[in-house]
């Protein structure tokens, strides 16, 4: 059996059961909403992983690029949303995927993205609810669904994403992120149903809104990809605590500077990526905080620079505690910002369980557009 | 024949052309200097850009990862330089390779790492030349060289490079870059050679450096990779202009907003990177500038920000053109930051002549470490 002290650093270790507890946590919560999960799979890109979250059974899914469409088409799931804007040069692809028998809807907001739709594409209209994206405003949604069904295409229903509510700050304002994407969504089906359109897709979604929200009446479903592995930006906002993060970026030491009190590692930004999400937050984790092998973290360390092939780790501006004694050839596990962008860096996921090293699946991550 | 408008978007698209002219540019100047360049190929990460420097004939070349250096031997490459400290679990990756016939030189900066190496592996001492990264003050070097000794293994030479220069502000400061990277160097030399090693390398080297030095005496080669693409951080340090850069990211308009000055695009920070590094310099570009798909800039437009899947193009703080009208599906070019980081993103090129849109090679890159 191999262990994390096998493959060559850096590579990507992930907690099985922290994944599965983390699927279960917003599973009971949608129940007690009365909304489904359509999970998003563009934080973790693998077949593996969204396995955990319907005992393997296929579920209906969000897509942020075509190539995870295709993958997960072929690993038998075949409600599929692809949640960018629909550009046309892509539609000779969606066609492919829907000739396949996969139910594959795009997402679009203006005229023009819905008049170069072929008959019998199902579409959901975007509709902005905060500023940070696009979409149209709900009262103009009907004008997209009228173009729609000029062309014999679906108009489906509508979606929102409450982008801001990733630099909301306290449960009030995630609150209040939430209630406000779920009224705006609503707001539009409305305004469809109004205009002589049926509507039966109502989806909002953002990890925090998700788990923020205390009512989504109106709503159908819910999308949120990045719970599964959750990331320190999560947990500064308050949705997730550290002990909630399932992936973590394994490093090895590669020297000392102790007259600047720093550790290296060959763990650098092409390991974790450029992500530094948490700048903007109360506490600012640089690259990301700094644990041993076995996952118990160290006081007051963080990886506080990188080059492309060069980590730093330090302690953090303001910390108390000693640097700890980590000689080369040491490994250590780095808990990052921004679990998408991370993973992002990486073509496969070494799964472990929770306090073990044994490394006892190799997943493979889905790659490019 | 393929064009830019064929391939899915986002994607890369290489002037080969450019690249030809930025290698002849610094070739010419390191001839000049009486010394040798060693590519680094950590940032084009790809056999058939790099066999664009010697017209396609095998050269000293220096990897950030043994994946690079195994691609590159399986090419043909027999003199590599692993310019990341070595971490001793990666030793039977580096015997594998030398017991091929390839002679892989690694780097170090301790005792620790000194003792662990096989007998007969070649190894750089690191120096430490402007308190950027690892590395040994020059007086230190020779008590690696004897723990070095003391196993057998070859202590060859010495290594710094000037992590600073990317920082340094106007010509003067990047001559004075250059003239501190090898004073360091030649200083680690003659003290080695003062404790009886030969040390025949002296290698310094980053792109501003390489561009920027005037006298090279006591140095055996340069050390650059950037110069090949090129990009933004490169041109606001006035190393080459924005018309040097080889590389961009080609994306599709999949949307406006126009209440606040967008144009949306396919093209988010999974195309480009999460690298905003112009923004210490006096041009913050954000995510990059943005030309169409011919290579002409468009005034004023940058990519402003960015989500996972998604560009946001708006005419930047200050700017007074006005917002160019792209409709949805229209393919633009951004120009990025960081070469090495928004390559990274891709897994291949699509290369193309200056001024037109003909894809004549699509080439691979090397992925992992």
């Amino acid at each position: 059996m191999s262990t994390l002290d096998d493959p060559g650093t850096p590579f990507l270790a992930v907690d099985a059961a922290v994944v599965r507890a983390n699927a279960d946590r917003l599973g009971k919560h949608l129940d007690g909403l009365g909304v489904t999960l359509r999970a998003h799979v563009k934080t973790t890109k693998s077949v593996d992983v969204a396995a955990l979250l319907h005992d393997g059974r296929p579920a209906p899914i969000t897509v942020s690029t075509l190539a995870e469409a295709e993958a997960f088409a072929a690993a038998g799931y075949h409600d599929i949303l692809y949640a960018v804007g629909i550009a046309p040069d892509k539609l000779p692809r969606v066609l492919a995927l829907r000739d396949r028998g996969v139910d594959l809807t795009v997402l679009l907001d203006s005229v023009a993205q819905a008049v170069a739709l072929p008959a019998g594409v199902p579409a959901l209209i975007e509709v902005d609810c905060d500023g940070h994206r696009g979409g149209v405003q709900p009262s103009d949604a009907p004008t997209v669904a009228e173009a729609l069904a000029s062309v014999g295409a679906v108009p489906r229903g509508v979606l929102t994403h409450a982008g801001e509510s990733y630099f909301a700050d306290g449960d009030d304002a995630l609150r209040a992120a939430a209630a406000h994407e779920r009224d705006r969504a609503v707001q539009a089906a409305l305004a469809l149903r109004a205009a002589g359109f049926e509507a039966p897709v109502v989806s909002v979604g953002s990890t925090p809104t998700a788990h923020f929200a205390t009512d989504l009446t109106g709503v159908t479903e819910v999308r949120a990809g990045n719970f599964l592995f959750f990331d320190l930006v999560m947990a500064g906002i308050g949705v997730c605590t550290v002990a909630d993060l399932a992936m973590t970026v394994v490093a090895t030491v590669i020297g000392h500077r102790p007259d600047k009190g720093w550790i290296l590692t060959d763990g650098g930004w092409m390991a974790t990526s450029r992500d530094l999400g948490t700048a903007r937050q109360r506490v600012d984790q640089r690259y990301g905080l700094v644990a041993d092998l076995d996952g118990t973290l160290f006081d007051d360390l963080v990886m506080a620079d990188a080059s492309q092939e060069h980590g730093i780790l330090a302690i953090r501006a303001g910390g108390t505690a000693a640097l700890p004694d980590l000689p080369v050839g040491t490994r250590v596990r780095i808990l990052p910002n921004h679990a998408c962008a991370t993973a992002a860096q990486h073509d496969r996921y070494h799964v472990v369980a929770p306090g073990s090293r044994a490394v006892h699946a190799v997943w493979p991550r889905i790659r490019g557009w």
